[in-house]
């Protein structure tokens, strides 16, 4: 188990760091704006910036489970580096947004397609392994883990 | 490990695509009501969807670990089935609530129970298991897996 | 798997009612504020719980993914309690934030803390799995699972 999940756990790290990084950066950004706590409004920057966070905020989970089925059920390698490019991705966005509202869109498509293609992939997965499970078909016998 | 928990699979895949559709649905009718983006009001309906949608990204990690909790320590094909009644009972609160505000009572309740339910079964299935690791106790030897 | 995690189950299932325990507060709070749902201004003292509750959910994956990591490739044991810590100081800082804005520092700080001693901890574990996977380096064979 501990072998087998070594990269997604690496990858959930790294996203794990981002996702602080981005909270922390929203509460510099409410400091330097003087923004009071409770109040998320006052100043156009702090507010994309919230917004961006809490649009990372939002799919996380959604990105945390694709990325171990896709990991777990079709292939690790694979899986690992669409986390990465996912993780990119949301920097971009973060930034871009955080500059100005149309900016936002490049980094938000890559790790939308990248978030898309992983459930793709995990969804590919779990249908091979019902497959195999309850129907005793082993149509992709060697589609999982080649490497 | 991979054979045991693939109906839970199964049910965080689908839950995974419903977070998707909620927030593309809030996407696109923020385009129809001419929201621009990092401002969250401005239209009633809109605002009804995007505090559903956030409603619903709130709950899904108490979801997701309840869900996949109950399916280890419980019983999987229970969990599974409370999973898919969950994520019916947000399907029906997402669209109740975009109607009107006192529609979503009958999916926000029907979910609120199926998710306490699902504590409660899988609290049991740790308590048992915590019995059996800690005290040797073996009570419930028959209540886990007897499909 | 199930024996070894099941002081992290324990941790998660603590986790979720308390996620479950403020969105009720704050649903309470609403009703006693008269706040109409969809919106989440107008009263101070509903706002304030609302912003507390919102920083938890915003921060409970990571928590969450946390948790497992540093109690799978570093030592059960001590991530289990760092876990009831931070679960302590979420508490702490939901109430103190809900009483004046100034009240939430200690807990938050308590909760931040441990949460980056949790992710530093996993951090090492994960590098030296890492390590005697790929390098087959064995630094600190004895440094898992002491107990």
């Amino acid at each position: 188990m501990a072998g087998n999940t070594i990269l997604l756990a690496v990858v959930s790290s790294f996203s794990t760091c981002q996702q602080n990084y981005f909270a922390l950066q929203v509460g510099k950004m409410g400091l330097k704006c003087r923004i009071i706590p409770s109040a998320v409004t006052g100043s156009p920057k702090f507010e994309r910036m919230f917004c961006a966070q809490q649009n990372c905020v939002e799919l996380y989970p959604v990105f945390l489970i694709t990325l171990w089925m896709a990991g777990w059920y079709f292939n690790e390698v694979f899986a690992a580096i669409l986390g990465l490019v996912y993780i990119y991705g949301r920097h971009k966005y973060f930034w871009g947004y955080s500059e100005a509202t149309e900016k936002r869109m490049s980094g938000l498509e890559l790790s939308l397609r990248t978030l898309s293609l992983s459930t793709v992939l995990s969804s590919l997965g779990i249908a091979n392994c019902c497959l195999e499970e309850y129907l005793d078909l082993h149509i992709t016998k060697n589609l999982r883990r080649p490497f």
